[in-house]
């Protein structure tokens, strides 16, 4: 953490040694890849299923922070987003590109981190990295990415499908990534203000890890195939619970109720909260980025899902116009806010 | 030209409104596209064709500059510098993610007219714009996009299987881009040392135009088609004829002898080298971005080829070890050089 120790410029390489250098760092892992990068374009086999495409952008100083974020993670992190969005469709990601633009303070050494981040979460994810362009940029770092997965096209799982009665999960637990990022911040100041005193991270590494380092979760999207379950609607919880459950809201042309008791909330994650004086009910509502699914199904289903550790049922579906509601501990009824987003940063 | 009278910001809408908004102006062109952007991923048929994926990102003051760049060229642009690549394999670009970050200075208006530029491309060559991601960036505007097209296995057209004897082809004229750039860079200068004084591009549309709104050929791969004739290797030329030369020459493992005098070099492109000092043939094998595509046929297809207004026989493949070579107007052979990239940029 806030070490830079990187020292071969990339001048020394020009931009077509880089790309044959990034590239030669490549295992393909996948037979559904006949052309991989090095060529104008890849060329890909989709053995007769439907595609799904997604894309995502990562941009220094708005959705991550050099000062404590290593940069393996960082590629990691850019990789995994993308792979998310091709899960929250129900499809499984196999093919991905990353374009990146960045400024001369970074070295060869940082752009072989980055991507030996990402070719880590390809392997993780059985993807291949097919494409992708780098550039310079005048301040700061950019990463787009694009990821391309496989589904029949009667299991793609849209936003719109939930119905009343329907039950809302949602996989693992959130909030972590909002107060990992909490952590962070906090230890980046107490360290631009004495730099001698060592960032506090120890015993956090669970909601620290949620920030830094998040996973895509297809474990759980293979084990609900295996119980033959099919999601009525689907999205992944990238800007926050509450944002996204206006999306399927909206999506669905339902409203939905969620019960505060039932939110998974880590301990890590609450401890951290009452540490910080932050409602740990808010932080799961509105604190973004923990990558789980949120999902409807069928009440016919529940039996099938009810013992399984990484789904909770949350709320379910409502006729449109009940509003979306959370039932707090105490049995009352707020409506729910979305979180805008904010322009945050200006020139 | 070196105007700016856009007046909304965009926090009024919010990044959600805005999506809403952006995706709202979409009409889908093709049938190949079954879910469209505004889920967490597109859902795409590739009609039991192989995908041909390709990635550019353009980065503001490294790839364009505001003071000259029309918001609809550059939109229109970035999207066709990605359709190229799909044609540099043969295939035909069907549909296209676009991801933007944008500083607080870009107004709504603003981005409303690079999408209309994207869109605009989009309708002209029939694509569907099928997803994208926005997000505030702390300066400076990147774009970054994504084509995917489709091709029969066979049709697919690499970097790698030009042989010797073979014939090097380029579609229309080159270095018309780059004296566009030169000429553009020159009114700048002017301008800002002289505000009073209006920018002098009159009777340079034609240059002017190849550096801000190129197109890709599928035009010239659509005739070769019905012509029966597949190239034995292709690339787009971005960065120049000498270095894609270089390129082709490596994959295919041949090398190349061109001649000066068969280079397409339109007048308005020689003039305007003339009056910057340029060696025009310096222009034509060094300046970037005219999109035209660089290819080799077989010579048993010159008959075929010979009268085509838009294809030019450059030169030819030789065995490998003879060097990359243009033979000049005087018949003097002189190695070509690639040329290099610069990380021209500083933090």
């Amino acid at each position: 953490m806030f070490e830079n120790k990187e020292t071969t410029s990339i001048d020394q390489l020009g931009e077509f040694g880089l790309i044959k250098h990034l590239i030669s760092a490549i295992k393909l892992e996948t037979d559904r890849t006949i052309i991989g990068a090095g060529d104008d374009a890849a060329v890909l086999d989709p053995k007769g299923q439907k595609l799904v495409v997604s894309t995502d952008m990562l941009v220094e100083n708005v959705h991550f922070d050099m000062m404590y974020t290593p940069l393996r993670h960082l590629g990691y992190k850019a990789a995994v987003v993308n792979f998310s969005d091709i899960v929250a469709m129900n499809a499984v990601p196999s093919q991905l590109t990353i374009s990146i633009a960045f400024s001369s303070k970074y070295t060869l050494e940082a752009i072989e981190e980055l991507y030996a981040g990402v070719l880590l979460a390809c392997k993780q994810y059985k993807v291949d990295l097919v494409g992708g362009d780098t550039s310079t940029s005048p301040r700061g770092l950019v990463i787009s990415g694009t990821a391309i997965g496989y589904s029949g096209e009667t299991d793609v799982v849209k936003r719109s499908g939930a119905k009343p009665g329907d039950l809302l999960c949602v996989t693992g637990d959130i909030g972590g990534a909002y107060m990992g990022l909490q952590l962070l911040e906090r230890e980046k100041r107490v360290f631009l203000e004495h730099s001698d005193m060592k960032p506090d991270l120890k015993d956090h590494d669970y909601i620290v890890g949620r920030q830094l380092k998040p996973e895509a979760r297809v474990d759980v999207m293979t084990n609900l195939a295996k119980n033959g379950i099919v999601p009525t609607s689907m999205m992944d919880i990238s800007d926050g619970l509450s944002s996204e459950i206006f999306h399927l809201s909206e999506a669905s042309k339902v409203d939905f109720s969620i019960f505060e008791e039932k939110l998974p909330i880590d301990q890590d994650t609450f401890n951290m909260a009452v540490e910080f004086g932050i409602d740990a009910t808010t932080a799961a509502l509105n604190g973004g980025e923990d990558y789980e699914l949120l999902f409807t199904i069928s009440q016919d289903d529940y039996e099938k899902i009810k013992n399984d550790p990484d789904i909770t049922v949350i709320g379910h579906a409502k006729e449109a116009g009940m509003k979306n509601q959370l039932i707090s501990k105490q049995g009352n009824a707020y409506e729910l806010q979305a979180q805008g987003w904010q322009h945050g940063n200006s020139e």
